[in-house]
């Protein structure tokens, strides 16, 4: 397909409206691009910087048809917009990244499986639908391990770690019959992130890898650049580059790694920005957010240097209550009306002189 | 006054819509505050980006009382919002900067007679209010120089040079009869300007002084630093102070001076967020529009220090359809339908590690 490019004053629908929509639609102002965000709940908070909102459930095929007939290019901004809505949608409008990203993401186990046939590493893993095949897994990857759901897992949600063969009965209650993956435990010395993109033209362009802490299953801090090797971020960026090409991607993409005494092991990729690259917000001349109105509106991508090493740090909950006082850090308040504990609230990057 | 810190989550009324309203919307958005645009035309650029657009004339009185019903803070991104309309909110919602600076700005005499009065450096200059005056005006002035209407000249509107006494007649009939300035001409070195905030504490930051470079009476580029000596560059942001502490300011200003042998002479201050701290955008981590919206909402001011050097280029008219190749600077569209020649449709910041 020839790739146009949509002039500033085009229409983007975003699918979803929590602060990845909000952010996308405030990298897309700057470019001139005007946004519709779609979004089931109440009062999303894309919605304050959106020209236009619908609400609407992601069933509704009369409302997501309108939608996609307001706009000239559709992206969501979570991996867990049913397919069905996808489809809906892409009759009348391209949908950036596909269809295939969201399929692959959305399904731990498609997930793993695409890794492995792209040659990448994954941490060993096995299919799980009831106890017996649970017994079966554990008997091949061993303990300790993690069990997961295939889809709607995120922030550590679904998952139940199995320390010992007598907490599997545990973790699989914990899953609720829902069809899962083991995943053997990978004793990684770090975890890091790469935030890539991909044109239309099939260019692809990286931001340096940073490096992730979580806390409590949610990010915590990422830091750039990662204390790793030279040789080491480039393989990370590589293999997000092959990511992309295999997916036929257009878009950014965040791949989460972790990085072994044997090599880097892919963790899982997100078809969207991704939390662990609000930090180019601060650090670089152009985000992550502007790289994906870039791509999906077909512009050349722009130059993802770094000027400054960062920190960012995610705010939970009351410690939005700190932003006020973030004088010398770049703060993101995402205008959710309550801190509930554990809801990511916003961020705060500070910067440093390239080290 | 005790200044109340105002919450992210707070409402921010901005009289005007143009592409500086859009600009403090945006930043706005970003510490979580919502906006209410108040514009008289249709269509106003700043509507894509605010929660809340209000078109109504500047006279409608209900308009304004309701629109500042709805507000906590209110501000403004024009110099040339009519005293009345000020007036006529600032019961209901407090209006920051307040009215004195507005007073000063809409009016080149009584600018001139403020900044004489703090004990600040003008070009000489003399009231004009018809062709004897003139004549008297120039007897003292001298030629060359320039006459100007004392209200609603922008981006070398409103402005008649005087290159010698014959041409004075011509210059009296361009002003169709305004109430004028004649200022002596400024033999400069360069232009530079200072964009400082004021706090509602009374701290005051500024950022580097930037170069400025017109072309037909618009601003074309500003670099950053300016090629000025370092106490230049310091008697320039104390100038801004002086200012800003004389009007006691809150919010942003923009204040341009002209760099001569004898020292720095101040041409003119615009109360509010301004062209030539675009750059802040780029090459800050907090720029010019956020440290307004932290002015007038009470947050501490932010560090203005910045992390590269920059040159902002304005893009005018078709100039616009250029940005979407600016892979690696920071482009800025304003979103306005249409490139009419001359007309500003947005700005590309291009940055470089600090000299």
């Amino acid at each position: 397909m020839a790739f146009e490019v949509l002039p500033s004053g085009s229409r983007i629908g975003i699918l979803g409206g929590g602060q990845l929509g909000r952010m996308l639609a405030l990298a897309a102002a700057r470019l001139g691009m005007r946004c519709h965000v779609f979004e089931p709940a109440a009062d999303p908070c894309a919605c304050q910087v959106a020209e236009r909102v619908t609400r609407a459930a992601y069933d509704d095929v009369a409302a997501l048809r309108a939608f996609a007939a307001s706009v000239d290019v559709i992206t969501y901004e979570f991996e867990n917009v049913p397919l069905a809505a996808i489809d809906a949608v892409a009759e009348i409008a391209p949908v950036r990244p596909g269809r295939r990203a969201l399929e692959s993401a959305q399904d731990r186990l498609a997930e793993k499986d695409f890794l492995r046939a792209t040659g990448l590493e994954t941490a060993p893993y096995a299919s799980v639908r009831n106890a017996d095949t649970l017994h079966e897994a554990l008997a091949g990857i061993g303990t300790p391990s993690i069990l997961k759901t295939r889809r709607l897992g995120y922030d550590g949600k679904g998952q139940a770690r199995i320390m010992a063969p007598g907490d599997a009965a545990a973790a699989w209650a914990s899953m609720a019959g829902a069809p899962s993956v083991l995943e053997g435990f990978i004793d990684f010395e770090r975890e890091i992130s790469v935030i890539a993109a991909r044109g239309g033209d099939g260019a692809v362009v990286a931001f340096d890898p940073g490096e992730n802490v979580h806390r409590d299953g949610i990010l915590h801090t990422t830091t750039i650049p990662a204390a790793i090797k030279a040789s080491t971020a480039q393989d990370a960026v590589l293999i997000a580059g092959q990511i992309l090409n295999a997916l036929d991607y257009v878009g950014v993409i965040g791949v989460e790694l972790f990085v072994t005494r044997s090599g880097l092991v892919v963790n899982e990729f997100a078809p969207r920005v991704h939390n662990s690259g609000h930090w180019t917000q601060g650090a670089c001349l152009i985000d992550q957010f502007e790289q994906h109105v870039r791509a999906i509106c077909g512009w050349p991508l722009g130059d993802g240097a770094r000027h400054s090493d960062a920190v960012m740090t995610n705010l939970l909950g009351d410690e939005i209550l700190g932003a006020v006082d973030a004088t010398s850090a770049a703060v993101h308040v995402y205008g959710k009306p309550e801190p509930r504990p554990g809801r990511k609230m916003g961020h705060v990057t500070r910067i440093a002189p390239r080290g």
